[in-house]
């Protein structure tokens, strides 16, 4: 996949080929804060999935160096159980470039993954925040993990992660508070505004690192897809995916077109931040002026 | 500042006329996990600026709902105490469309602050990930706060915040473990590479809540802005920026060029990924379509 990632020529040839492979596959995000043990539940449920033989893609987002380019984790450590494993395709995505963000070719991959027949793609993101987000966009089924005491931020996230979340997994619920983070929560949602209906995302209490609740959160994520795939439903998810997965492509399209033709100047950035400065000219006229040419580059290969 | 946010008409023109009486304020970025209490380092930090009668300009970047496109939080309820302050403003910031995310008008924002004069401008972030990355690149001074005991991740996290870091904040430090983050953190420092010259990230315990620690972060920072400005440094740092707002700039532009493209299409974005799915189109060839048309509506406006 490496050319993918890298925005290689031809790349958006092959990702259109294999376009009508993609669909099939359950993409469930896995998102929460850092300390909130994501990964062991990604790992659980790796377990859970390969148990009934399904084949299983990961995609790790990982938190990557903004100078070096490159990931500082690699696959994932804890991980690395499931990595000798056939059925199990691990990829971690670094960021890459001045103007991509994370998630420009993560969504390529998840096709790409879809396409090669994996039965279920997770998708585990680090932070809150934009990541979020794109991991709302782009999975099917988005889990939110939270622990207990973690402080009054936690509230406040809670708020905005209300409208992203298809299931709550309040883990480490051995630790004091486990309980009082579920009451919350459910308090929370028997707040929000809702229709008939709609879904009602559930509460489910894990100790990943002891193998407690994987079989309730496995059950949820289940209940979910069905959901998703039901009467009158699917036509509207359809759309959604769809919506997200135009915004996501010409995004990841866009930032490339911008640093060719930022590579292509003199002295690549740094010699445009350089004449910019020399010249006294304000960055919006010259971002202006560098857009121009990029569109231009952009419309000659057609987004290539 | 209504204007530049939403990306009105004139508001390019605006912050070109602007752009000549920045440069002057310090941008300082706190950026941390949920929980890390560093909204109240902010506060804090509010205070001991305003007590040597600086003015301080406050942008808090706020997770938003992708649904509803607004702010959860609005202006944040710790910050009330300087709100009615006229030497302070604040201003959360919203996620707005599909392919902006949060950066976009953080640096716009910043530069108008920096223009109407603010001594210091305070940018808060939430999450770990794309945002810190981000914050690093508006920032002159960079603060990361962490906490004692959240887990194994947040090593790793430990890890990819060194590249960003100009600063330490070790807050919530009368709790255990405290001390341990501070000695790991010193070995992750004193093993990476470094050249002479090279600016040493210092390690601040604090305990915002009870104000404890303030004075000793303040220094850091002073110290920090006075390194970057030092002789030798400053054309690099000068460079830097100018990079970092030429990226920024340039994909808050193009975003909107694209928003505006998919809002004038029938039905919006709805409509848009309506007609993809009935047409049987995939994503990225529709993408190269609306992408070329963005293009041209680019050129025509001259960015704006």
């Amino acid at each position: 996949m490496r050319d993918i990632d890298d925005g290689m020529p031809g790349a958006v040839d092959a990702l259109k080929a294999l376009y009508p492979r993609t669909g099939r596959a359950h993409v469930v995000g896995v998102t929460g804060a850092p300390g909130t043990g994501k990964s062991t539940i990604c790992d659980r449920l790796i377990g859970s999935f390969r148990a009934e033989g399904k084949k299983v893609g990961v995609v790790a987002v990982d938190p990557s160096s903004p100078y070096s380019g490159g990931a500082i984790l690699g696959d994932r450590i804890r991980m690395q159980e499931h990595a000798t494993d056939p059925g199990v395709f691990i990829r971690s995505m670094a960021t890459r470039g001045h103007l991509g963000g994370l998630s420009a070719s993560t969504g390529d991959v998840v096709r790409v993954m879809d396409a090669m027949g994996m039965d279920v793609v997770i998708v585990e993101t680090v932070g809150v925040g934009q990541d979020e987000i794109e991991v709302a966009r782009t999975a099917h089924t988005t889990v939110v993990v939270l622990v207990p005491g973690m402080g009054d931020d936690v509230q406040a996230i809670k708020a905005g992660l209300l409208e992203i979340a298809d299931c709550f997994a309040v883990n480490k619920s051995d630790r004091d508070g486990a309980d009082k983070v579920v009451r919350e929560l459910q308090v929370m949602l028997d707040m929000r505004p809702r229709r008939e209906g709609d879904w009602e995302p559930p509460v489910v209490k894990t100790a990943a690192i002891h193998g407690e609740g994987i079989g309730d959160l496995r059950g949820a994520l289940d209940r979910h897809a069905e959901w998703a795939a039901g009467s009158g439903r699917s036509g509207q998810v359809l759309t959604d995916r769809r919506k997200s997965e135009l915004g996501e492509i010409m995004r990841g399209m866009i930032a490339k077109a911008v640093e060719r033709r930022i590579e292509a100047y003199p002295g690549g950035i740094d010699g445009l931040a350089n004449d910019v400065r020399a010249a006294g000219k304000d960055p919006y006229t010259a971002a202006e002026e560098i857009l121009k040419g990029a569109m231009d580059g952009l419309k000659e290969s057609g987004g290539r």
